[in-house]
């Protein structure tokens, strides 16, 4: 698969039609999403009207926009006209189907843009796993035996495994930068507030985030301006932009690897300056209350009606989360506003920080906890150590894979992808994608995408062949 | 007592000192005082000293600011340095003194302001009467057998009895608002966010304003600038702007002068547009449910400790609110979120507001109820009817006394102070200030200032002469 800005431009030059661009993503996930369990709904369709439509456009030599043609996935908690908007759960399942397409899919489509499938979750959003009870484990396509993270994993695995160029999910407190990461793809956490949220099922309304993951940067910025609306015509010189690390919490528990992969960044940018967010441990326990207590106040009606509907791994959480006392809930916001502060205040110094976004690589399916502080803990609600207290300031945040490594004996498990964050002031993701490019056209970030076809799925074809 | 405006420019220009002005405002709270009950630490020798230094730049030909020598009354939530802040309470009476003026407080020294007096006000903020146990209930100087309103009564009180042209307080609810209302004088909450409020002892932080206090608009402005850091420069021309009044939730209820003098209002600017706020009730159960949490939750340490310091009319209300569960306070904020979309909405058809500020004129002190749907209902938590609701969505709101009526033959209780709400979009005080000053000028708005001698005061006089 090539990148979704080579396909709009096969498309839009004649090279293909958008109907032949759809037509062979639609075979690809028919053969390969078995082995990665990241489509729940596929939108064949709708998606071929919509091809033949920019064809006849493109026939009459109208106008078609940057991402004409190109198909992309959906985390099933955006609403898509004619679907039913499950985000991942049965509650919803018979929900009536919606009549518009949330406003982000809108702009997409508006780009050229085509939706072509509904992406696995964990149920609600609530899980670094995508791990669902009811539709099942998304798979990492770099080793179809780990977890792909979540909650937006059907979207990290879709692009990581070739099925689309593009796709968009939500990130409360880490479910666009936890999977991006460990399936090697790349994904943005814009700004809070600036993409709209019309049409996105709520989960924590102080935290939610929407926004792409796109398998190189050049395809990152192009799904992001689409969803923003304009395009990014502010991006500074990279060299010029004030870079630093951050310390601190940032730096505990890293696998080898990937305190390597940081220091070949900060080597190559020459920077050897580490800074500290102050209270990274509170800022993390404050966004945890916070999502607790919105998301069990939303489902609480339903959980007293329909408690046994829910994914076990949800159900006990919401609960938990609705019965919470307001006073901590208000100490949060309190500790919240003060950190907000003192990242406002060290972006007086600096322009862009770098940190991991994950302590390291995916955890394995049948054992799925990673080490902190030396000891195993669960997956599902640890992956974001370094994505959570980081949502609680509102910046913008770019999830970027490390190159694989150069040296020729890696292991299997050191050809993982680790993933970084590139984080920003409010409203500065142009010095992101500045930072973001230079470091990718040197090499030092990105992964080869998509990961190498499944293996059930390539001897499955060599029986056939 | 002259204008803050007149006081400073007698200073600027010489013909009265600034000492002088400060020893007249020392002896009019020495005489009047005692029958108002507004003033709980007077800072007479700190005012000297600022007093005596503002007269020495003058002699030298320095610079001094739009407010020299003018001194202002402090509601005792706002840090003086040298001073304890108490919120009213006695259970911070032995904090230590504070090292620093609040940033208001600095700020309306550096336009030369003095800080005069500390006033009284209802414990830590939480009612509408500054009916306060331990510093004495606040008198209304309209008629001392009233209420001054609350919680920032003392302020309202000083201002309306003469003892100081300016004075500061703060608005959570309401309480700035309701007092000056009742007091016949004018007040500002000011745009949510933009005067800063370091140095002010908190209450219910998501809705928390500052705000000045003034005998007139034209001081109400230069001490709102004053505070603000800045002159509004962009004041519009009031014939150009769209005026409405609100209707249903702000028409119930209200004494018959009331609704006269909003149709006097409406009448003269030539308006008979009347829109809706929707869901006005619920807007003021949100910010109900919002501002008992959060003040419970601040309290919750000391309430533990130390119940019984506490007022008996606070107290129960901070329990009661520490112990509420997320999930109603998180809907409200839900509510909140949802009533402010309407309120902008609204604000793009129309640029300035009418509403009524309180449903009547002070209650009796021996009688704090005032009659809500046909029934009489406690002051002290439902003044802010018409307040409540509209502190929920951010807008600045200045609230201004109506005229007194022209009739011969009104009674004692029809003469008392009624005010109204001028309402506008977040940022737009330069609009209220438009219609205010008009109003004032044509006479439909403004109550005379200070209010006549209190009555016992006046006669322990004739006992003497």
């Amino acid at each position: 698969m090539t990148t979704a800005a080579a396909q709009a431009n096969a498309v839009r030059f004649g090279v293909r039609t958008a109907r032949e661009t759809i037509e062979a993503a639609i075979e690809t996930i028919e053969i390969r999403d078995s082995a990665y369990v990241s489509v729940t709904r596929l939108l064949a369709e709708r998606a071929r009207r919509m091809a033949d439509a920019i064809d006849i456009r493109i026939a009459r030599g109208e106008q078609v926009g940057p991402l004409a043609g190109v198909p992309f996935g959906v985390k099933d908690l955006f609403d898509v006209a004619g679907e039913v908007t499950t985000a991942g759960s049965v509650v919803l399942a018979s929900d009536p189907p919606k009549e518009d397409d949330a406003i982000v899919v809108r702009r997409l489509i508006a780009a050229g843009a085509i939706p072509l499938a509904l992406l696995n979750m964990d149920e609600f959003a609530y899980g670094f796993a995508t791990e669902n009870a009811h539709y099942g484990v998304t798979r990492n396509p770099r080793d179809t035996d780990r977890l792909a993270g979540g909650s937006s994993g059907g979207s990290a695995a879709a692009v990581a495994g070739g099925l689309v160029p593009i796709a968009i999910g939500s990130d409360t407190n880490g479910s666009i930068r936890v999977p991006a990461s460990l399936c090697g793809v790349w994904g943005l956490r814009p700004t809070q507030g600036r993409l709209p949220l019309g049409g996105v099922y709520p989960f924590a309304a102080s935290l939610d985030v929407v926004g792409p993951f796109a398998g190189d940067v050049g395809d990152l910025k192009l799904a992001f301006e689409a969803m923003d609306g304009r395009s990014l015509s502010d991006i500074p010189d990279a060299g010029g932009l004030r870079v630093a690390r951050l310390g601190g919490w940032f730096e505990q528990d890293l696998v080898p690897a990937l305190r390597e992969g940081l220091d070949r960044l900060t080597g190559f940018l020459g920077i050897s300056r580490i800074v500290e967010l102050p209270e990274a441990a509170r800022a993390r326990a404050a966004s945890f209350v916070i999502t607790a207590a919105e998301g069990g106040s939303l489902h609480l009606p339903r959980l007293r009606t329909r408690p046994m509907d829910y994914d076990p791994a949800t159900r006990d959480r919401l609960m938990a989360g609705a019965m919470l006392p307001a006073a901590p809930v208000i100490r949060a916001h309190r500790i919240r506003n003060w950190f907000r502060e003192q990242v406002h205040a060290l972006f007086e110094h600096v322009d862009v920080l770098i940190a991991p976004a994950t302590v390291g690589p995916a955890p394995r399916i049948d054992q799925p906890t990673i080490m902190v502080g030396g000891k195993p803990v669960s997956a599902r609600a640890n992956l974001g150590l370094f994505t959570q207290p980081l949502s609680l300031a509102g910046m913008p945040i770019l999830a970027a894979p490390l190159a694989p490594p150069a040296h020729e004996g890696a292991s299997a498990e050191e050809q993982l992808p680790l993933g970084v964050q590139l984080i920003a002031a409010p409203g500065k993701e142009a010095s992101l994608f500045a930072v973001a490019t230079a470091l990718s056209q040197a090499g030092l970030l990105g992964f080869p995408t998509p990961a190498p076809a499944p293996v059930h799925m390539s001897s499955s074809n060599s029986g056939n062949s």
